[in-house]
């Protein structure tokens, strides 16, 4: 049986990255979210185990100790990490899992999972990027620092796989389910075993 | 501006090929054929410059000499080739070429274009390729030695950078059509200077 592929999806905050996974799930069932912890504190509506598991500082710190991330790492002076299980898991019964990571984060998984495929989601414009900032409301992070971080990633998008720009939605969302499709038929993904029915 | 990209073919002779073409051109605007020349025959309804340019072996010949094919191979006793002008003209435009070739040939043009995408087209078993080889008339090649070939070409599936399972037509042209688009999202297909607005 094939393995599942993991898909990973950076873009600088406010580029559309949640809402582009959202509506990837959506679309294929073949897809699962990979949940993240985090210490930051949940935003109106976002429940705990759905957005992220929300956890304490001591929480995340022993979770850190026993090794239970794929990767984990401080942004914007909070915890984020990915818990390895859950990944695991999904990939092992041949389906494909999606996170949304940053760069730094992205680059970690990778050691792990080599096949592990990068997507780097660009804003149209810089200009689009701070409308889409300022319209969120975030007390704890402004604006300006989100944009230097936003900066700062940009400039990776060039050891990503792929690099979609966010202009239309449906047409990123489209683009890339599409990548999604095409690297799980790549020869490479292939058990050798799925070529031999054929020679039968 | 971006160049196009060149998708490859290849498939045991009956497991589809022309079909997937065919459906792939009328699927999608930015991708061309790229109409191969032959000695062979025009079978009933082919006409000249639309499934192929059919040349005498001496017209043949001269192009060979004169260097006017990307690829050239001579398969069941006749001369096939890639004329390599009608390729150059597309791809700098920064549309997309598709070309339905074999194994020999795929290896030739990879050669000469290294970013050129090679998918190849399994049939669901060697009983389903039997029945669509004995279905088509074609007094001038044996089912038998049609089929010796194809054991032959299956072998080389695992040089290619995907491989598709034509089970269902409509879900094998999806899945090629995705893997062109995959193809021209990569990182490495990006002209440098497209990430350049971005930070603009």
């Amino acid at each position: 049986m094939r393995k599942g592929a993991l898909i990973i999806i950076s873009a600088p905050s406010g580029a559309g990255k949640t809402t582009i996974c959202r509506k990837l799930l959506a679309r294929r069932e073949d897809l699962h979210y990979s949940v993240s912890c985090t210490t930051r504190s949940p935003r109106p509506g976002e429940r705990n185990g759905k957005a992220y598991f929300f956890l304490t500082r001591e929480e995340f710190k022993r979770k850190i100790i026993r090794n239970e991330f794929l990767e984990w790492a401080m942004v914007h002076d909070e915890y984020y990490g990915t818990p390895r299980h859950f990944v695991d898991e999904i990939v092992k019964k041949g389906e494909n899992v999606i996170m949304a990571i940053d760069v730094q984060g992205a680059m970690s998984v990778r050691r792990k999972y080599p096949a592990s495929i990068l997507v780097f989601v660009l804003p149209p414009s810089l200009d689009a990027l701070k409308s889409r900032l300022a319209a969120r409301r975030d007390p704890q992070d402004s604006v300006a620092k989100r944009l230097a971080n936003s900066r700062g990633e940009l400039a990776a998008a060039k050891d990503y796989d792929y690099v979609v720009v966010n202009e239309d939605l449906e047409k990123a969302v489209g683009q890339i389910s599409s990548i999604l499709t095409a690297e799980t038929l790549r020869t490479s993904r292939l058990d050798p075993s799925y070529l031999l029915p054929a020679l039968a």
